[in-house]
């Protein structure tokens, strides 16, 4: 893990950009975190538009979990962003296109296609930046998983033990299979719902928060589309966080 | 309106029981509520039981909107506790524990008989609790009401315009004609739901959700069964309250 360069935010948060092998990635620590005094990290997932186009929404992500105490870091999916495209997973888009341009059934051959080799490749990479992010002094556990790909979220809290809770974000097609993972899923979960989620199917939202296998699991449904979040639901998130990390 | 007792509860909370004609009712009121200094109101509503029956759950949700600044109020529902019993309330209560005990599904017919009349008769009479209630000095409004029988907290959010929002519990069996009158509700909603609810089909709940013709609803779905609503989650419901009655 290389730091890139640094920047430094509203309330002493410092922004740190830096690369892991060719993936470049970003962290955000709140002023207060320190080798005598680490913090927990929050894992920010975001849809595959590359980091460049999500910035603003992640850096207002990180700049609350900063304000509850939280560092939080992301990295660039695979095929995302100044990353190497992949050509499987452009086929797999344009045929959702045409799929949906079409008015089709979008097929399950499509979903799968289009989520589980992303899933296949970026899980490792994110397990891989959890093992560079908590060598550094700064930063410790428990580690949050914050929204993104549900299909990456339900993967890594099924196989990365260093998760201890986990805001899932219903607004991906998700592969079956996925829901076969979603039942060995344990750790507690906060689930938003946009119920109009133009990019989201809810019968098939609904029936993935049933199956996930967790005790604790909480799902909150708000009016609107897939930007839409209203401020009092990500703060519900955010108190999540400060329920689980601490 | 009379007040009949009085005692003084945990941090200055007054508890006052009152009747309204004859129907029994109880108000707390915070420390802090006077005539210079009114505060606003909750209706708390609650499951025909008896307010006898309810009484700790009533309380503990008072001494939670006290604590955020706000009175608390509640009648006793026709034909509950020491009010007259309904003949006709009663005999469809028989025919729908004759029907679940049988394992037949409970039909429309059983549901209005159980609910409508209710509605019709206790909707007036929160009504009423309210001229008299925001008659005191120490109250003012805007005016939420929280859950009890969801039929009647839809009817009183249609035609009831003191009442500014509320939280409601989807946990009661709903006549159609209630689906109607939901499309009609244009306050802030905040939903609660418990997922295996063992007293209610999940899906009329969520059809429910859906039905609402309020521009700003939420849903919040937690494990477990009826009265097992997170303390998490009740905390959401009184910072709902906090945003839309201040």
């Amino acid at each position: 893990m290389h730091f890139t360069s640094e920047q430094h935010l509203a309330d002493g948060v410092r922004e740190r950009a830096f690369t892991l092998g060719d993936i470049p990635g970003l962290l955000w620590t709140p002023a207060s975190a320190s080798a005598s005094a680490p913090v927990p990290l929050i894992l920010l997932g975001h849809p595959p538009l590359g980091l460049g186009k999500m910035y603003p929404r992640l850096v207002a992500r990180a700049l609350q979990a900063a304000s509850d105490g939280f560092a939080a870091a992301t990295i660039e999916l695979p095929g995302s962003g100044d990353r190497p495209r992949l050509p499987a997973l452009d086929r797999a888009r344009a045929e959702l296109r045409g799929a949906m341009r079409a008015g089709e059934p979008v097929g399950d051959e499509i979903v799968d296609a289009l989520v589980l080799p992303l899933v296949d490749q970026a899980v490792p990479e994110w397990q891989s930046a959890l093992d560079a992010l908590l060598a550094l002094p700064e930063l410790r556990g428990p580690v949050g998983f914050s929204g993104g790909v549900i299909s990456i979220g339900v993967r890594l809290a099924v196989v990365e033990p260093r998760i201890s809770a986990a805001v899932l974000f219903a607004g991906s097609l998700v592969p079956r299979a996925v829901f076969d993972e979603a039942r060995r899923v344990s750790i507690p979960l906060h689930v938003l719902l946009q119920w109009d989620d133009e990019g989201n199917e809810r019968q098939a939202s609904l029936d993935l928060f049933d199956a996930f296998g967790s005790r604790e699991k909480s799902l909150h449904a708000n009016m609107g589309g897939h930007t839409g979040v209203p401020q009092s639901a990500g703060d519900e998130a955010a108190r999540f966080f400060t329920r689980h990390l601490n």
